[in-house]
């Protein structure tokens, strides 16, 4: 796009802390962003801002842009999407108080920021950048094949939507709160504003899709991990292409994969059945080996959050005994998540 | 690109009959695209046009452009390719004959022509259109899964580079010369060239993968048969995705898995071994069937490009008895490549 809007360099960090600008939203099912920014990446968020008349709120204080700035933001994300992806009008002044306040733009919508002339103008004037988390990065190379130092978990699904997300944040908490030097790799939009930088898989050319994982989680020490957001299912009619691109280019040596108890049909393809965990689980590790022959399944991250507590831990305990492997619902802990994230990491 | 060269609208096939430019190329290798057009589109190609100094030759006439359209073509091919992928001075003004003669230009290389700034204008003035075909159709959707009507063959590779559009094409020209109402489907450049159109599997944004190769071979009459050419392997450490978002969304009904004679590694990445063809054949059929559960396998496509005749003939039936089913090389023909087409049509 020919215009003089600074642009983030490549693998350059978003900036941070952030600002949750939460448009004029009253239907918290629109505010999963910011929520999501609130639960796992609360320490870099500083606040938030609302048109009047906005109902939801993150219980973050409400802070200006110029408040913000002052106590370090250094953008403002928009943490909300409506219907459609648009920008309405009514938020133009306050993404435009962010902006005359030196903070930069987030947003991960389908509009494109650079696309609203105020934005752009006032960009320009400001020396402020207009960041889409939906581009993905320019000069992504095909995939090498080439082993990489470090160890790598990848969380597998058997379906889209159902905490893969959630599985590599909890995990990678866990693995941190033990002691072990740990990165979260996203690969989706809301997981990239959380870690602050990582890849788009689904925006990227088919051709560099594989690519684009294997620089996602680069060489590291021997010790360290990378714990990669899944992407997809490998059993998925549209999307199994990026979930494959997105396991050979990872190349883990564990994987954990994630089902939704209950889940019988695919989200949005209900014409196809859900693969079962034992079939993703064979799939991914004869397919996962192509390119780390010592891949391993450490056990399975089961969505029980439609259950009430104790039918929750009755699926929980059928499902381990079934499979034979540690399985565990990571939002609800327990010694179960505890058994595995042993597994893991033994 | 903000420009006023008409564009050519979706799905609208590539103006034909073509004349083929075979710039100043002196090197035989570099001109694969023009003697595949010469070779499996030649009843569309009224001739050949070159810079002076040029020695390869297609056999064809030599025209200018004006003759050429007095002959009825309605473009120009770039059917030569040049290290690097560039466009030199020198055939700059034998672009510009064609466009003015009224003919439109198509290229595959990585330059763009609308980023040439003389053929740009050229074309505005004159009207004519500047056609890549490294340019996937816009507005293409996600796929939906759903089963289309007539029936469709997709070829399968052990790896890149080994006969899968060869094989493809000679499928399908067996096929109606059988009488059978039969598409050969382009799924890359040299391809869509030869089809008159096609989609570019490898330019295509990840997510829609799936989608662009349901669009590829559309609904159609019971007995139809579309024969699609594959694109990378199944187990190819960069491009495995790009074939897996194809199978499915090809839905074939049958696949032939494509393989050369004595290849061990993979062509680029030589520190991963080639798959059998027996395990070849068992993924593509394990995840065909998520979209097509009566997917089988009619046989093999064996090129032997590199022995000769009797030690081919051994190699093929040393292959089929291995194997126990039809294998073939179609650039040998012959009673295996007869026995090839009827598994495929059984």
């Amino acid at each position: 796009m020919p215009n003089a809007v600074p642009a983030l360099r490549e693998a350059e960090p978003l900036p941070q802390p952030y600002l949750l600008f939460l448009g004029d939203v009253t239907e918290p099912g629109y505010a999963k962003t910011a929520f999501g920014l609130r639960d796992w990446a609360g320490e870099r968020c500083v606040g938030e801002y609302a048109c009047k008349g906005a109902t939801v709120t993150t219980g973050l204080p409400f802070l200006s842009p110029p408040q913000a700035r002052m106590l370090g933001a250094r953008s403002m994300v928009i943490g909300v999407a409506n219907p459609g992806g648009r920008i309405p009008a009514n938020w133009i002044p306050l993404l435009l108080d962010a902006l005359h306040a030196g903070l930069d733009l987030i947003g991960g919508m389908h509009a494109r920021l650079a696309e609203i002339e105020p934005l752009r103008n006032a960009a320009v004037v400001h020396g402020r950048r207009l960041i889409d988390v939906r581009e993905p990065p320019v000069g992504l190379p095909v995939a090498s094949g080439r082993k990489r130092s470090g160890r790598r978990l990848l969380t597998v699904g058997t379906d889209c939507a159902l905490g893969k997300k959630y599985t590599a944040l909890s995990l990678s908490r866990a693995f941190a709160s033990r002691g072990i030097d740990a990165d979260f790799r996203a690969s989706g939009q809301t997981g990239i504003l959380i870690a602050g930088g990582g890849v788009p898989m689904d925006a990227v050319v088919a051709d560099f899709a594989a690519g684009a994982a294997e620089t996602l989680s680069p060489d590291a020490d021997a010790g360290h991990w990378d714990v990669i957001e899944g992407q997809g299912s490998l059993s998925h009619p549209a999307y199994a292409g990026v979930s494959l691109a997105l396991l050979h280019g990872s190349q883990p040596d564990v994987i954990v994969v994630c089902h939704e108890h209950g889940r019988e049909r695919m989200l949005g393809h209900p014409h196809f059945a859900l693969p079962s965990v034992e079939d993703t689980i064979d799939l991914a590790l004869r397919l996962g080996a192509r390119t780390n022959p010592a891949i391993r399944c450490a056990g399975v991250s089961l969505n029980t959050g439609a259950l009430d507590a104790a039918t929750a831990q009755r699926a929980i305990e059928a499902t381990a005994a079934r499979l034979g492997l540690p399985v565990a619902d990571p939002m609800r802990g327990g010694p179960a998540f505890d058994r595995l994230v042993d597994a893991c990491l033994a």
